[in-house]
């Protein structure tokens, strides 16, 4: 039994409030155990100059913390003047994996602006903006397609995010919140399509190292928590779920 | 009867939501119209280096908002690298107000870390912090004053802030929301005490002018959303609002 | 009696040159007691990106003090790589205290650049900024006009500016000194037109807060300061002073 | 056949030039192929702040490429003032692998500064940085520990990296250069100790996915490419090798 | 004849007004022909971290222009945000060469802060601030004196400064106003001691060359000046100027 | 006899290995003594804004440090986010030497880069980078130029660089080293062309001074040691050389 009462593969309880917001296209509340993020999609009518003249779209990530999102108050980037090392990693991650299952080419020179501000933090905060994110993004595009803006409905599968770690106590072990993401020997976070192949996969040993034996562990643990979530997104979409492949025999 | 109903004395729905997140020793959620701010109170055991050794405390407040509150995405500041002049004028706004109606003396060498995020914005975000931020900090303070690390209650009056403003068409009228504001002739905020004390008045012609007659009647009127904004908190703060002095008498 | 042997109601003495730079299109060294600041007007053929093809003109200011203007040597900005919260306020309030009396549409696409350098520093730099600065700027457009480059003369009425405030000692008091703005109780910088409109009413309790009584005393008391002012910039300006309309009845 | 005439499991030539440069305590030129790295590992008597006091050393590493390692010209990052998303990523990436295989207990309160320069860059500048780290760690480490500054060799196991990915024409191949990268549809970083152990796994699919079959393929052929690289580690460093444990049996 | 009627080795008229500014221990206005620079010396009681505890003092200098002092309106750098390449050149240029001419021992563990404002720019704007600073600084120096805060004046020298240049129509000039500056293929300033020695020299060949005939002429023209530079600065300090020594014999 | 065993006006050993880098248009390996830089030129085919539309080049160039290049690691500009004025001097001083002995117009609207990064550093590292540059910017020109994209080869003259200075204990000496300089009360820049006239000549008294006497025999012994790189010049340019002009009669 873990520190919250929850055992080795089970995931925090999860909730997805959809159009949290007036203003952007599209916007949800992901909530997982304590972690809040809000995620919020817009869309833009043209892209970045790299990419002009290509007929094709581009979705670009920004995450950020409140900062009492925090169990201690966290320095405003905005103040500090520069962004951390860690939000470009997690902003750069959110935008690639949500480029993977994204005809870019059916978008056209749109740009999807995805936003990922964490309200609240318990540990797994980037793997609750990309499972948010995912939803944010399609009642966006939805609403693209709906106005006729797009031809195709251009996602190609679900997508969601979670991680795993290896804790001294526990083993292997799904979700972990603050408290075990602090204190664990190996961490991973797996990014999957609905149809199980693997978007990203970033799994770093902390002052320690881990074997192949505990990778295809870590793996298996995952895919059981992706699973779930897959619902959940699902459940939270409705009918615009039905827009997205069964992606029963992958991409 | 103004673009949303209201009549021109009369504010927008307001809600205030304490213990809104898990980390910060006060927050709230205060919600006016579709305007909604999330407002933390940190509490920091020392103060910046040009107070230390006097023996009083601080008060600072940071304010910010999340790209997607607004109708068109904003650039976030610290994606920009530095802090617009309109975010540096409304925090040390909030600062100074709050700062006003402590007895910074009776707090010690402390700093209050105010932080004011704008989730979604329809005008009146300054106002609204401050209404906010001042339940916030009550809440913290008297955390530190149950825990006896304060001796005395050192906040000595309660604090909220309006807009008012004239507008072509209706003449002067009470809490503008976005589309008022962005038409006012006249811009002003009024932050008073409960005991009808003026902490802060700040009125700006837009390309305008006003006239002393003028004056009269914009802060007749935000006297009276005043009025109900500290009904509203007071409600929120429940008994911890008993402490703070019945200000009949003013300061 | 106070600390410079001045009156309650007793304006420093003021001086006003003009012509003081030879490069810019208007330029004044203002002399307010021991305070002095360069003012200097240009005129650029353009507008900035948010103004482009309206056919409208903009006033922007810039505001700066040498690093010995004041007592303790302060930091300069372009050191520090970023401008202080202070100066942004400054400089925003004078450009939109300037854009309140001057018919854009009258000026056409151009910007008038404001830069104000407070080369010694004792108190009431912004308002002392302010009043300069009008007079550098009716230099600058009366050459517009001359050269027939603007059909009418945009300038619709002056414009100064003083600060008034509340001391333990005195009471209310005119135009304050470094020594005595240091020691206020209430700080508040007025902005009108000599027709006797507010252009910006900028008042706040340092600490402290103000009655409504206390309000009409301070206003009082601006008034007569501002009379004073009138009378110097029309002096200053000579002839280019009969091109302002006379404002008997306001805007 | 690649591109290059090298088969699917084929490392690019490497080659280790040791004490390269003749102010650091240790030194490397790691060549692969047409990539040059300049390797320099600095050791500073102090660790930063936040680890202070615990009696544990650090490993810090710095990244970056001269403007014309590249094809076209890359911007310097100094002239632009801040660091980008990219290099942040891999400078964190060094010093976090590097740090797992260090007892930073026995190393002390000392800080370990690595520098990655890259001279010619060919792809795989990150895996070569570490793999080249890696020896002018232990050359600057080997130091201390012959001026009896430290009592125990540190260094536990061997680390190296490399690069595998999947091509659309040649399905699963090892150590991309430039050419194969740009194309890859997945890419893979997998940095292993040389017992056998991972220390850092990052796959990515690029606007593509891969499947649990194609992860195995993807690992076994880095192991490959692997124990070459310790061999040539353990060839460049003569007998500093023999201090670090032969590590049948893992951690 | 030159553009101004000057004739070649003639000096724009010059003019240094003492105690300019009532804050600074010692300023100046230096007015060199249309050039005008504010000089002020500041006396900081104790020295940068690299000199701490060596018992010297320490001179920095610091350069700016007003916006306008300039012909076309120049970005401030305060609002670029960092100080360009020329700024930075001056202002180590205007340090060093009044580092050497002081006996920094003699001074002690303090710094001289030197700030040079340019108000009006017509050329030659960093000779002329270092002629200016030098006089500011003996003001200063020489109230540390007489307070008896220093044994002996540390001032061992007279220190001025011009610029001399190769013009395509004159051949060689002395003291290059703007319009000769911006035209000259040759353009050298010229640093040194009323004893005759150099303490800097500075010539470019602007897309041009000189030789070493056309040096010494450049050379004996700057000589000229100086003597007359050194005669306004020694009017200018009265009897201050007899604490510095006569120096017929240099160093 | 010099601290390393040198004459007094013996250079270092001079190395120079072109076409270092397997990327730029020009490149090289300058070594001098234990100073070695890599120089590489680039070419663009456009001018800066403000050198459009005139038909004519420019040359422009960066210079940095590798951090462990010095006995002491400095920290990277990159990291501080701002480039030191050191820094901007030398890449301003490189840039100007450069173009003074280039026909720019000949070179038409292109701009070279030059890109300067000291790899070891001991002294000398500015005057090895324009002698480095220089054949670096030759065979890149030289390419241009049997690319038929210049009609006339544009250099005009050698161009090389050298330092001189003057030491407590041996005099005037030649080619300072680190140790050397460190010491210098006299530093002196030359830059020359092989026809024997000046580019650049900057002389700095380092909390000292020089006599004319003294710059007679600092600009003979500069001579001697430029004479000697004139002809590594020469040897590393090998064919290109015969295209540079033959100039006994100087420009």
């Amino acid at each position: 039994m873990r520190f919250d009462g929850r055992t080795k593969n089970e995931l925090r309880p999860i909730h997805i409030e959809t159009n949290y917001l007036k203003h952007p296209e599209g916007s949800v509340l992901i909530t997982v155990g304590d972690t809040k993020v809000i995620c919020a999609a817009s869309i833009e009518d043209r892209v970045p100059p790299f990419m002009r003249g290509q007929g094709k779209g581009w979705i670009t990530a920004e995450y950020s913390m409140l900062p009492r999102a925090t169990n201690q108050r966290t320095i405003r980037e905005s103040s500090k003047g520069k962004i951390t090392g860690r939000t470009m990693e997690i902003q750069r991650l959110i935008g690639r994996a949500l480029r993977a299952i994204v005809d870019l080419d059916a978008l056209g020179e749109k740009t999807i602006w995805i936003d990922c501000d964490v309200i609240q933090a318990d540990g797994g905060t980037r793997t609750a903006s990309i499972t948010g994110a995912f939803v944010a993004m399609a009642i966006a595009v939805n609403k693209l397609h709906e106005d006729k803006k797009i031809a195709a409905f251009p996602i190609k599968n679900f997508l969601a995010a979670t991680s795993v770690g290896k804790l001294e106590q526990h083993g292997i072990v799904l979700d972990l919140n603050y408290v075990e993401d602090s204190a664990a020997l190996v961490d991973m976070n797996v990014i999957m399509t609905r149809s199980g192949e693997f978007v990203e996969l970033q799994g770093t040993g902390e002052e320690a190292t881990f074997s192949m034996v505990e990778l295809q562990e870590l793996l298996a643990s995952a895919q059981e928590g992706l699973n779930e979530l897959f619902e959940a997104q699902k459940a939270a979409l409705g009918k615009i779920a039905d827009k997205i492949p069964n992606m029963e025999g992958g991409k």
